[in-house]
């Protein structure tokens, strides 16, 4: 029978597991205390010896670190093939190394849309609306006596620009799109499955895109080339008054330039669930009044994290039946 | 030339105002510093002499109280006829006795059902994601420690029960279809134009209404009869873990018998845009970890209150021109 690893602990679809894999494979639950043990076990005669694939989950760096170079080495040498990544940033893997190692990658893309996007849309609404800033107000007994007049916005009517429409994007685009706000995005690549209402501003016409966007909602993946993506001369080509929302990673964004933006008033909001460097935060965000701040909250719901366990286990269980998983990371495509 | 009284001043609408009175009517602020001062204006002699109809706002309230008997009495001996009230909620003038002495009244219901509506949805997300919480950890420097695996929810798949399907109800129907959430709706009446995926449930079915319900939220006006409405029975026969979101007036709900049932778990969060004394707001709801609490924020848009404003002034303005002014409240149909 084949061995597969679960690395990262199941909270939510326990059953789920047992069924998937009954009859389908040995499941072993990596509990290694340490990096230095997960190796070890790795090795022949180890506890890990045998296993084909695996499960992963980000909780699983609290113990053993993010998957580098060293223990995608030590991944390829014990025989992994498979390594089903549960979320859909998968930016701890060093993946172009797991490729070079004959290491697929899946991860769960759909399954944390809805989530995500929904997250997005509730800093939005309250960049829009100041409501972060009122609820501390009202909290500080001072009921809404820092809201000034003016600087509360509607959604509707007003410009949303994506960059990045992958399926959290497009997700966002559908909730907007009820009030509706315009949505305009930027991708490599024109998105042929988007609804014709969501327009597309190609490299060439980017700076053009930035001038009309009321709202910029950040969803690229971490790479290489996107690590601050998001920088001073992006920021200045946004109208002055412009909202930034960050759903998408931390470092996507330079923190520094977006941080004097709102300083100087070019921003006049912004809403983040990320950080560069979770889980601190910066402190100069405390300060500025006009910042909702989230701890990594996008897919933080018992059903979202349920489906995300459930998407990538299948991914691994069809990787063990038919020797490929769903969900392939577009690296590998 | 008529003559008409802006009461409780313009903030968005100045130039507006200037252009819809032009050639069609005198306009006289109101200044007085009290009541006492007010009420003598309103005599023969005084500054407000010839008035016969006048544009409302709550914040004149600071200075010449609500619209009671007294206030009406003197209206009507002035010789007013139409009162142009700015706001959907018009519970600071008595209108059954306005209707009495023949005064008419218009409220501005459209004008705010986006903006009310927006509120009532970020108050729900923030709810069944548990985000006022998260983000009152995060600024405490304790990220999400607070955040308990489970107690988070998507809102996809998950009924909103709106009680009282007015214009904003329905506003904030359509916006939650987009996910989509099923929604049900009591009202005393059917609404005909509803759409068609809003259910309906009669008096004889509002148990089991609220027995479904995993949101209820509440848009009926405060008057007489509606005072406490969601009492202890209603909130009792609600699904266990429930939330209940208010952005109509904090004297539609028992405070004590929704305290209650958030302190014993029955339900799970609410997220309150309004309170029974405002800007008191009673500090142990302060102490219950999942609220979200603003500041009566429901109307807080530089565009909606423009909205409101020109619509209330047309409606005066349609008073002096052809006698009657649209948007006349129920109570006078």
């Amino acid at each position: 029978m084949p061995r597969v690893m679960i690395c990262g602990d199941l909270v939510w679809a326990h059953k789920e597991s047992e069924e998937l894999f009954s009859g389908v494979a040995d499941v072993v639950r990596m509990d290694s205390p340490d990096r230095a043990a997960f190796l070890a076990g790795l090795k022949k005669g180890g506890k890990y010896e045998g296993v084909t694939g695996l499960y992963r989950h980000n909780v699983s760096a609290d113990h053993i670190g993010v998957f580098d170079r060293e223990i995608v080495d030590a991944l390829a040498a014990a025989g992994v093939k498979w390594i089903a990544h549960n979320g859909a940033g998968y930016d701890q893997i060093d993946v172009l190394y797991c490729k070079e190692k004959g290491i697929w990658v899946s991860n769960t893309p759909g399954a944390v849309d809805d989530a995500t996007a929904t997250t997005a849309l509730y800093l939005l609404i309250s960049a829009l609306r100041c409501f972060s800033r009122a609820e501390r107000s009202v909290r500080a007994g001072e009921w809404k006596r820092s809201h000034a007049a003016g600087e509360a916005h509607d959604l509707t009517g007003r410009t949303l620009a994506v960059l990045g429409l992958g399926g959290i994007g497009l997700r966002l685009a559908e909730l907007v799109h009820a009030f509706p706000m315009r949505v305009v995005y930027h991708n490599r690549r024109r998105v042929p499955h988007a609804p014709e209402w969501c327009e597309y501003f190609g490299a060439d016409r980017l700076d053009e895109m930035l001038a009309q966007a009321d709202v910029l909602s950040v969803h690229v993946p971490l790479k290489d080339d996107t690590v601050g993506i998001v920088g001073e001369t992006m920021i200045r080509k946004l109208k002055p008054g412009a909202v930034i929302i960050n759903t998408a990673r931390g470092k996507v964004i330079d923190e520094a330039a977006m941080i004097r933006a709102l300083e100087d008033g070019h921003l006049s909001a912004v809403g983040l669930d990320v950080f560069p460097d979770e889980p601190q935060v910066n402190p100069r965000l405390f300060e500025l009044p006009n910042a909702t701040l989230l701890p990594h909250m996008g897919t933080e719901t018992c059903d979202s994290q349920k489906k995300m366990e459930i998407r990538a286990l299948s991914n691994l269980r069809d990787f063990v039946i038919k020797g490929k998983g769903s969900d392939i990371i577009p690296e590998f495509r």
